[in-house]
């Protein structure tokens, strides 16, 4: 990684309900993405709550570490609502009142038909030498204040105030700070752990470029790899930089990436199926419903997926899917047999190209021995054969449930690319 | 609240995917429930990428204004992770390999069947006076470090090696700094809207205290009030200062609260399905798979699911469901008259107590002017008679998804209470 000299960027974010274990603050997100855009990294995301002497401090470490300092709520009516105040007195700034800004804020009141309190006159004070920034969503300006070479920038915290102020007020100005354009890329794998990702990539790491960044990612069943490049130039540049890194490790990463673009396995397999007119139906016992609820996630999935069944019981097993009772006498529900039996009858009682069939103990109980918590049986069946794998998956009932559904997608979207291949080979 | 002399606790969640526009630190929301309830406050949460330099300049802030800092990510065997390097480096201190923790980690992988690469070995060193912390869960062990009066708590990123690692090492550890006693109830409430409840509670809360903190959370489907109380005394202390608000909103709610425990609606369900030896099947076509997938969340759920089916299409619902064309054709699938028959049909085939049924559109295309996106019905069948109700939901088509299972899980939440309260008024 190149060190640009980059604008140091901060998000401070204020507000005691975020230092609780119910509110995490999601404004940052959309602030990111914009400046990313611009060329621009954040580089310190801070949260405080509403004593004034913490956000003093935060206010004070902001200035001397970041160059571009966004602040977000409190800037409300309340006495809790100090950001103006706190930022005015460590700047050593003095707070002005406006007698315009009061008459706006008036204004708006009378219009909802609210009577306005004086608790409210306090938003109408401005810090000297900033510009106010009109709020057309809510009571509280925001404010744009350059001082000591440092640029701070008070916003609202409700997303519906801060989304619309940022993009009318606040991004017309930072595009003078534009400091060129990036481009992210995101390879999604599914079959490798992180590790194996690793150890097929890591020695490409060196040859990436210098102004290429590159984060690995990792959660059930799925690892990602983001590629960012930047450009002083043009949006375009910053693409072309993408372009050899990308390809070789799409090279050595092969068909275990599912997507270059940001979507999930299950729309890539949506994608898959609908452009082959294929069907698709389930038979799902220990994922209890979680691989079709993913399936049918997808806008349009009707289109492909016909029918799932959760058969938890035995009884459900022979009655909807005729597994035949021998069968799971023999070798239990959790087998390769009864996985194998679920996608068949599944595909043919459905009349479905595909059938996915998942047997297995998501636990916490019901392990044993020789069939422990985490044991699950996929099977596939279509075009003339059925496919059993048997997995050993780790983590809590709901990580193993989300492997389980992970790992039958991506045998069907293993299976799929096979048979576009063998297609275009008969060609 | 009262102004206590507080332990200054900080978070410091590291990688930077935390500052892409992707990524949210969720950790921060579990520690902070945790340290609560040991009556400590987190004071700063901040977020730094994989920078060296950068993550070095929050560790010298951090210790310099906090007393405890958790620092989680960046444990990992990659060379952007970097955490455990950087904090020996800005205490001074030397990073010792551990013969021990490698054969551990060795051992991980060996239990799993995976060759261990090269990589991992990074994650045997430990800081020089630190106690590690062994990780069940993944390879990256913790590390609990004290130094110049700091308390330093090292933890891995991902959520399910955070977790037990941090109840099982680091809480009991932290019990010697514990503050005081904060007690939380929370109100889980379904079928009532968030100003509903308001209108039907906000009188209540001059009254409930001084030290009692109040806070109303939406999401789809369900609106919870949180109560918190601190004693310096005693956890019975600050549970006793809840007991009259919370009788008091209780009332004022009734049965609109369906727990004062921190369980989802679907275990719930499941105590009073298990309890009166209640047995369920689902009929889904919508929901696609999300409220069988919610019901068997529960651990032990087999006991009372028997099974599910997605009929998505319409032979499906034929076929698996017993619906009769003829119904389909007169009032189409998203209609009462299906609901109900798919209730039924699942009910009567599986044997079941209750069967439940839901037919709708999740948009977001589908939608007509007749049966707009959002039309739900949900049927609820069992004990004699079939219920259904019609609902029209607002939101994107998980928000839908997740109304309608939400919606459906109550009707049988709020039968199941009837028929009690009418087998108590027999008895």
């Amino acid at each position: 990684m190149t060190e640009r000299r980059h604008t140091k960027i901060e998000v401070l974010a204020v507000g005691s309900e975020l230092l609780t274990p119910f509110h995490l603050d999601t404004n940052s997100l959309f602030l990111t993405r914009h400046l990313n855009r611009l060329g621009m990294q954040v580089s310190f995301k801070t949260v405080v709550g509403d004593k004034p002497d913490d956000l003093a401090s935060c206010i004070r470490i902001a200035s001397e570490r970041s160059d571009l300092i966004l602040i977000m709520g409190g800037l409300g009516p309340t006495q809790d609502d100090m950001t103006r105040e706190t930022l005015a007195a460590t700047m050593g700034k003095r707070l002005i009142f406006r007698e315009t800004l009061w008459e706006q804020i008036q204004d708006r009141f009378r219009k909802r038909g609210i009577s306005i309190s004086e608790v409210n006159r306090k938003q109408a004070y401005v810090i000297e030498g900033s510009v106010p920034l009109e709020n057309p969503n809510g009571t509280a300006p925001g404010s744009w204040l350059e001082s000591g070479g440092r640029t701070f920038v008070l916003l609202p915290g409700p997303p519906r105030e801060i989304q619309p102020m940022f993009l009318s007020l606040v991004l017309p100005r930072l595009q003078e700070k534009r400091e060129g354009f990036q481009v992210r890329k995101t390879l999604k794998i599914a079959g490798l752990t992180e590790s194996k990702t690793e150890d097929l990539i890591s020695d490409l790491y060196p040859g990436i470029g210098p102004d290429i960044d590159l984060t690995v990612l990792a959660s059930p069943g799925q690892i990602e790899v983001h590629l960012t490049a930047f450009s002083s130039l043009s949006e375009e540049a910053a693409k072309k930089k993408l372009t050899r890194p990308v390809e070789a490790m799409a090279e050595r990463l092969g068909e275990n990436i599912f997507t270059q673009a940001e979507e999930e396995l299950e729309a890539v397999i949506g994608k898959l199926l609908r452009g082959n007119q294929y069907t698709l139906a389930t038979a799902e016992s220990c994922t209890g419903g979680l691989l079709s609820h993913r399936i049918t996630n997808v806008p349009g999935s009707s289109a492909y997926f016909l029918e799932g069944v959760q058969s938890y019981s035995n009884q459900a097993k022979t009655r909807l899917l005729d597994v035949p009772a021998s069968l799971l006498e023999k070798h239990g529900a959790v087998s390769p047999q009864v996985a194998a039996a679920m996608a068949e009858n599944i595909r043919t009682n459905s009349g479905a190209t595909f059938g996915l069939g998942i047997t297995g103990i998501a636990g916490p109980t019901g392990g044993t021995e020789e069939k422990p918590v985490g044991l699950v049986y996929i099977a596939l069946a279509g075009m003339g054969n059925t496919q059993t794998e048997k997995n050993l998956f780790l983590g809590d009932r709901e990580t193993i449930k989300q492997r389980s559904t992970q790992k039958a997608l991506d045998m069907l979207r293993r299976r799929l690319l096979r048979s576009l291949r063998d297609q275009r080979e008969e060609e």
